[in-house]
Order: C-alpha cells, then sequence, then structure tokens
C-alpha cells in the first residue's frame, strides 16, 4: 500500500465552500500540488514551508486518526490540497471510507485524472482562472468532465472569480459545459491578513460585488454564487 | 383563475438559505400565514403592516412582471412567503415556469399540502422549533414527507435553530425522518437591527457557536449547518 502525504487531519467542522457547503465533515489535507496559484490560500502544501508537518500514512492509519480525532461524531470526509488527485493511493482510503458507511468530497483543479473519481459522492472541479496565472488544460478538463457525466457522477464546475477576467473565463467555462452543476465563488485576495473582522467585511464587499455582476449576464443564469464561510468565521486561520 | 396575493417580484438575485444556497433567482414572495412565529423575518406578510402593499395578480400577471424586472437574466423562480402553501392557485404560476423552462424553489413550514408541491424542484420543508412559540402537527408533517419520498421529490428539511430547545427539536425531525437532506440555520435574533456590520459579528458568533454544537453531536452527523447569506451582506433590507 503506497503511503499517502499527509499535512492535517481536523474536524469535524463544516465545509465552507461549493456543492456541500455547510456540510459537517472531517478534512483530510495531502500535501503536494502541480499549479502554484498567485492567490493560493493553502501554499502551504507545496512550497515548502510546512514540509517537516508532512506524514506519510497508510490509508489505514489515516482511518485511524480520522477515528481518534472524529470519534463517532462524523459520516463525511472531504479529502483536500494541494492537489489530492496527483495520488492514486487515495483509492485506498475511499475504499475504507465506503466500507464504513462514510461519504466523501474532494475538489481539484482537473489537471489531472484518477480512475478513483469514480468512487467519491461529492466531486468539484475547479478549474483555475487568469488570476491565477495558471493555464487550463482545455483537453484534459473535456476528458474528465465527459467521463464523469457519462459515469453519472454526482460532480460540479467551481471557479473563483476575482476580476472581470476571470468572470469572462467562468462564463467561458459554464457554456462549454451546459447542464454540469455550476458555482463560482469569491476569492480570498488576503490570505495573510490577521484582522478577521476587516477580512470579513471585505470579503462581504466583494462578494456582493460578484453577486450583482453575475445577477447582470444572461450568461450565467442557472449558477450557484457563494463565499468562503470558512472565511468568513475563522479568518485565516488554520484547522478548522 | 384566483388571483395571488403578491406583496413582492424582484431580482434576479441570490437565494440566500437551505439546498439551493447562492443561487441566481427571482423571488415572488405572497401574503398571508397560518403562522406567526415570534421571530419572523417577514412579519410584514400576514401582521397587517403591508396589506395596502398587496395585489392580487393573476398567474400571468406575475410570469410579465417577473420578464418585465428579469428580463433574461434569470432561469430560475423561488416562491415565499409567507406560507404559499395556503394558496392553491400557485400550481397556475408553476405550470408557466415549467413551460418557460424556468426552475422553482419553495419554502413552506409543512402545515398544510398542496398537489402542486410535486411540481417544485427544489423543496424546503421548514417546521418550527419550539423558540417559535408555534406547534408542530407530526401527522401533517408525515404525511407530507412521505408523499414527497414516495414521489421522488428533490426535497430537504430544514430547521432554523436559535436555542438549546431547537437543537433538541432539530434532532428530533432529523431522526424522524432519516435519509432525508437536512439543513440546520442559524435565525436572526435581532431582525429589525439596522446597524448592520453590528448585526453580521453577532451573526457569525452565533453561527460559529451552532457549528461548535453540532459537531458535538453523533446524532447530528449528516448535516448542513448554514447562516442566511441575504443577511451577512445586505443586513434587514427588504426586497434583495
Ligand atoms: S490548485 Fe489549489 S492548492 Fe494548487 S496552487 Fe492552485 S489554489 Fe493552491
Ligand atoms: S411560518 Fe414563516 S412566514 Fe409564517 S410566521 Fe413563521 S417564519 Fe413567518
Amino acid at each position: 500500500m503506497r503511503k499517502i502525504p499527509v499535512l492535517e487531519v481536523f474536524g469535524p467542522t463544516i465545509q465552507g465552500e461549493g456543492m456541500v457547503i455547510g456540510q459537517k465533515t472531517m478534512f483530510v489535507r495531502t500535501a503536494g500540488c502541480d499549479y502554484s496559484c498567485a492567490w493560493c490560500d493553502s501554499a502551504f502544501t507545496w512550497d515548502g514551508s510546512a514540509k517537516d508537518d508532512i506524514r506519510l500514512m497508510a490509508a489505514t492509519e489515516v482511518w485511524d486518526k480520522l477515528k481518534e480525532i472524529g470519534g463517532d461524531r462524523f459520516s463525511h470526509v472531504t479529502i483536500s490540497g494541494g492537489n489530492p488527485a496527483l495520488l492514486p493511493q487515495i483509492g485506498d482510503l475511499l475504499e475504507i471510507l465506503k466500507a464504513n458507511g462514510i461519504g466523501s468530497a474532494l475538489e481539484t483543479q482537473g489537471s489531472r485524472w484518477q480512475d478513483w473519481f469514480y468512487d467519491i459522492n461529492d466531486l468539484t472541479i475547479s478549474p483555475k482562472p487568469p488570476s491565477s496565472t495558471m493555464e487550463t488544460d482545455y483537453d484534459r478538463l473535456d476528458l474528465i468532465v465527459s467521463r464523469l457525466k457519462e459515469n453519472g457522477s454526482n460532480f460540479s464546475l467551481k471557479v473563483v472569480v476575482f476580476d472581470e477576467k476571470d468572470l469572462e473565463y467562468a462564463k467561458g467555462i459554464h457554456m462549454r459545459y451546459e447542464g454540469v452543476p455550476f458555482y463560482i465563488q469569491t476569492g480570498n485576495p488576503e490570505v495573510s491578513m490577521e484582522d478577521t473582522p476587516r477580512l470579513v467585511s471585505n470579503l462581504l464587499l466583494d462578494y456582493e460585488r460578484l453577486i450583482d455582476v453575475v445577477c447582470e449576464q444572461k450568461e450565467l443564469n442557472d449558477v450557484r454564487v457563494l463565499p468562503q464561510l470558512h472565511t468568513l468565521v475563522w479568518g485565516n486561520k488554520r484547522g478548522v
């Protein structure tokens, strides 16, 4: 069994964003990403700053840790990163979760395919807009979306929007993959700000502006516009 | 065609709560409620204070109004109240929406059944906890839930929680209707407060506390805990 590079296991808490927003869940955060988004709010998973915290764990050890921390107070686990889709061995963990009746959610940017995508209950594909400075590989994304559609998977697309160009990008994604549930999310431009009340008031203003522009666009009708709830509640604190 | 007592038509904006939180949508608010919850945030729909604003509209007139205001910038309509389940004539409006490819959402407290419940895309049944001072008619609620289950409807249960007793009530509802998607929501105890920044900071603290207590309860694992986004963004302002 190949080991999983794990940075954090915590919870239960709530999922702060996307298709299962508000869901009570445990979190497993894996290390490593093939991207380096300009505004990454989890840069410690790939920039080396937390490399001493990475633990190589077998899927069974991750499950033991989840039970140790969460006890009987959870029935859902979210796997986040970094990009967990870099790790074929996540499949082992998903098998254990399924066998124990635990639901699963995962988010990835859509740069890699894994067969275990089929075993995720709530899968979010979140391609990165221009402000990230990353380039979307549309061939790869087309392949991922078509496989998930064919399989009848419960999945959604989510784009974080910081500016006009990002909104155009979001529009393009929504129109390219018609019929796939689509989420537009405000980003957090101040991932180091420690003044939480000020951060919250800025983020709520950004959210209001994003609602306004989305509501003006006839190409963005059947969409959901959401903030990141965890940032509104806990600011930039980690592990909550 | 029986006319619908309408208090507000507005949008597009976003749905601030529940199973379609964040959804871009138009709103139609009907007048009248068979309850009088202590903390009702829409008391103007039933306490007489806005009775001069009520317009009796045929379903076709509501549709014309929606198009006049929303143009081509919407594909989803939320019908709210008051309790729209008092009105059999909502069925006429739902038919028009369906014929025009418009999705629909509706929330009701579960005190009345209407056959048009089957025509709602996203139906929220929100029984009221003890702090409302209302009494739940469990026979009625059982009937509604079992009919919706049998029909395979896309529906959820939602309970607003203000205090310990409400949380116990929520637990009871969740356990009674196992398997039905379940939402727990913070209430707004200050529906008249005009100081929005203060309201927001209070509501986020309430939300954090609610997350904490839900996370401690093993009877409340497969649940979603959500705030009211519209109140965080717009405070107690109406018609947004
Ligand atoms: S894909 Fe996600 S984890 Fe990776 S750099 Fe971008 S925001 Fe960070
Ligand atoms: S059921 Fe809803 S509209 Fe009616 S009084 Fe209660 S909160 Fe207000």
